[in-house]
């Protein structure tokens, strides 16, 4: 069995950067240099039959539910979606399942104009399937919010509402923030999509930044049907958490999802994230990890 | 059982493009338009297990090969890499399997300043595994080699030897031919890799240009071991494939492969690759079609 956690931890070493690579794999996106007036994005992820879907899980649902994944990461960086490439490995299934999985993946790609413009199909030799999505974006360049730029002061965020997104399908139907991402790039100075729990990627964003986040436990706005603590690390909400110096809520458009203030960045104390008295805000356990 | 052949066939109705792309899936790499005065260049391969390497394969030729895989389509096109990212879902390995893997990948790539920016690991809840990798690279606007440029009167040529890939282990040792195709972009007109058999790929070029492609079986320089004509099919040679107006046997550059002109291009008949007297050029298999 592989160790996700432990292999993140070590690959850095293994995949040195060079000068066009902006920020590597510890982003929501890679950040690439280009030579012009604008930086590209690009991040890759996949979904894999009994981790992140079901094998009765209609396909045409998860082609879906991996673009939007990745659209996430753009809109977690401030970014424009450009176009992604797909490749799919599947067992035990037909041909019509293959392409009703691309074709999930390209609708839900249409509805922000980015189409799917290459990728490969093939046969795998065991009963299973992963998907494999890269996705490319574009930004201005030197605007693309990261993970580090959160300061003491700042107010922390996030869009929509958090928890209960398996048992409600949230995570089969979400619309991913590209609307809210693009509308904080020049307000928002540290942001990440969450995608493993409130917890865990507060977390990541506190570490990342070097200050730790205080979070008011009960500003936290829940989906239906969802309960705190438990929901802060159920995972799959794909809203993003970011923190900013502006008043954000007076300067949200319309058309955009709410957003609900839940803590302020202050000095980097012993825990990334703690509760208004300052102690640990920690939970048996901080974050949903995927297996 | 999956149908690549047929999903490929009906993928294109799937997956509506926009201006932004200036070719799909049906070349090497996607094309894609850039505010600036180059374009961007996308690829997505994948490498299964039991399908293109062993379970006994040591997973860092695995990455190795897969690297090397995409950095050939970017050869192709005659582009320059930038950068990839790289997803693993590995089933029955353990970690170190899956950091050789990347490990394999990035070492590929380091030969010619790519580093891998982003991707994903995950584990596989079946006994396989399956790695895709994406490839970036970039070409002044406007120079990409294209697959459907070949003219009536053109040389056609091949980079280095043909054929005997698997048993020779040429298909894990092998350079991608970037050189080769950087010093052809300005005088190719048409250009593909072969990595589905020579005849294949002639007629996957013949067909884009909409030409016939006349070779001389007798030309085509074979690798040690290799036999005429099921060389012609073998598949996985990762050579270009070229067809040209000029004289670029003269104007190669020393460093670089050898190159034999093994054919020309006529105006199209019936058959998309005929024999010096116009018969169809086929085999009972007419390519390595994977699985």
């Amino acid at each position: 069995m592989i160790d996700e956690i432990e292999i993140l931890r070590r690959l850095p070493a293994l995949l040195p950067l060079n000068d066009r690579i902006c920020a590597g794999a510890g982003d929501d996106c890679a950040v690439i240099n280009m030579p012009g007036k604008y930086q590209l994005l690009a991040a890759a992820d996949q979904v894999i039959e009994k981790i992140h879907f079901l094998p009765e899980t209609p396909p045409r649902l998860v082609g879906r539910k991996l673009m939007n994944r990745n659209l996430s990461d753009i809109a977690a960086m401030g970014g424009t979606p450009l176009t992604a490439l797909l490749t799919v490995a599947a067992g035990g299934k037909d041909s019509l399942w293959v392409e009703e999985l691309v074709a999930g993946a390209a609708e839900a790609g249409q509805v922000f104009d980015v189409p799917v413009c290459g990728g490969d199909t093939a046969a795998l030799p065991c009963d299973g399937a992963a998907a494999s999505l890269t996705i490319l974006g574009e930004v201005p360049a030197g605007t693309a919010v990261m993970r580090s730029g959160a300061r003491a002061g700042d107010g922390v965020y996030v869009t929509g509402r958090i928890g209960n997104s398996f048992l409600s399908e949230h995570h089969l139907n979400f619309t991913p923030r590209l609307a809210e991402g693009a509308f904080l790039r020049p307000l928002a100075s540290a942001m990440i999509d969450i995608s493993d729990g409130l917890l865990l990627d507060a977390i990541r964003l506190a570490d990342a930044s070097n200050v730790s986040i205080m979070l008011y436990p009960d500003a936290v706005p829940l989906r239906q049907g969802a309960v705190a603590p438990g929901a802060f690390a159920d995972g799959e909400d794909y809203e993003l958490l970011f923190t900013s110096a502006h008043d954000v809520l007076r300067k949200k458009p319309e058309n955009t999802a709410e957003l609900t203030r839940i803590g302020q960045v202050v000095p980097r104390e012993a825990a990334p994230v703690i509760t208004p008295d300052h102690h640990p805000f920690t939970m048996g356990n901080s974050g949903y990890v995927h297996r």
